[in-house]
């Protein structure tokens, strides 16, 4: 057919489907929703859970403010409207992923459980999405303060920093919950993998 | 490591990123822009690349309409504003796709040069990014006419309706034009694959 002309032709239209990617990648696409205060470890546990992830050749990517902040969600402030409407883009964001038979890891404090619920109510299904509970005391966060937030939000120089000025809601029913002040990072990471190949969403390793 | 309690160990970060994902993969990350009018084939044809693609191995991902209106960008209309939000969002998606190592085809009419030229000046590098204009002349749009748009924008029933009260911006350098008024699918296809192929960004089938 190539190079022939046919305007009357009918394009038929082709779908490439999840199901036909997830096979061709050998994992289920979903998300992982990792929650907890700034300086938990949320976005340091995601890379560290992509990166096992990718050496076992599973499709990954991780959605933190380095990439969202500045690019999908530019436009958008600190009110409670807008970090509302940044959770909401976000989760769409990740449910595009997870149609892209990807593993999505976001890294977000996502202190509200009605958030929370809303992007859980966006998925398909109701195992495309994984919350991660990264539990950290507040003083074990605060001491660490790798960006020096909380000094500044202690100033009263930041308004409305979760867990000083903000509540964090706690998650009820979050899949996982995993201790980032008490266990080291490998112990957090094998925790969030055995989860994922006790539902079967990837293969153990060989 | 496992199982061991280190509150203080120092969580290092690590990193998947876009060059490793692009040799797991075994093609480039890249964006391929489809713009035409209403009834040009952008959908179509996107989907008839992808498919192509993933036989060949290769990671993609479409968007159009069907997946942006009612989620990412379902609080948008179609005022001028809305209108270039809407394309900004999804050059700024497909960008985080780019960085996850995936093919991202987009099919939207996208009828100004100002929004094409600003999602083009988003991508990391000039070589992500290829502007594939769909050119259909509006007789052959209107005549095919499958979703009945054209008919009643002639009615006045549609207000700013790409072609007929609003206008077609063409491309002045898309890196790629297909005449899918004049040529069937398959020919399309395989110009854009050859494109693809002579860039190095995919590799010729085995």
């Amino acid at each position: 057919m190539t190079g022939g002309k046919s305007p009357n032709a009918v394009w038929h239209r082709a779908s490439v489907t999840r199901r036909r990617r997830e096979e061709q990648n050998g994992h289920r696409g979903l998300i992982l929703w990792f929650t907890g205060l700034s300086g938990s470890g949320k976005s340091t546990l995601a890379h560290a859970v992509e990166e096992e992830l990718h050496r076992r050749g599973c499709r990954t990517f991780v959605f933190d403010g380095d990439n969202v902040r500045h690019g999908l969600c530019g436009d958008l402030g600190f009110s409670d409207e807008d970090r509302a409407e940044n959770i909401r883009r976000i989760g769409q964001m990740a449910k595009l992923f997870v149609e892209a038979g990807v593993v999505a890891l976001t890294a977000f404090i996502s202190p509200f459980r009605a958030d929370r619920r809303r992007v859980r109510g966006m998925a398909d299904h109701a195992e495309d999405f994984i919350e991660v509970f990264c539990d950290c005391p507040l003083e074990v966060c605060e001491q660490r303060d790798v960006k020096g937030h909380y000094r500044r939000a202690r100033k009263g120089e930041i308004r409305d920093f979760t867990g000083i000025s903000s509540p964090y809601e706690t998650p009820e029913n979050a899949e996982l919950t995993v201790r980032t002040g008490e266990h080291d990072i490998e112990h957090c990471v094998q925790q969030v993998l055995q989860l994922l190949e006790s539902r079967g969403a990837v293969k153990s390793p060989r």
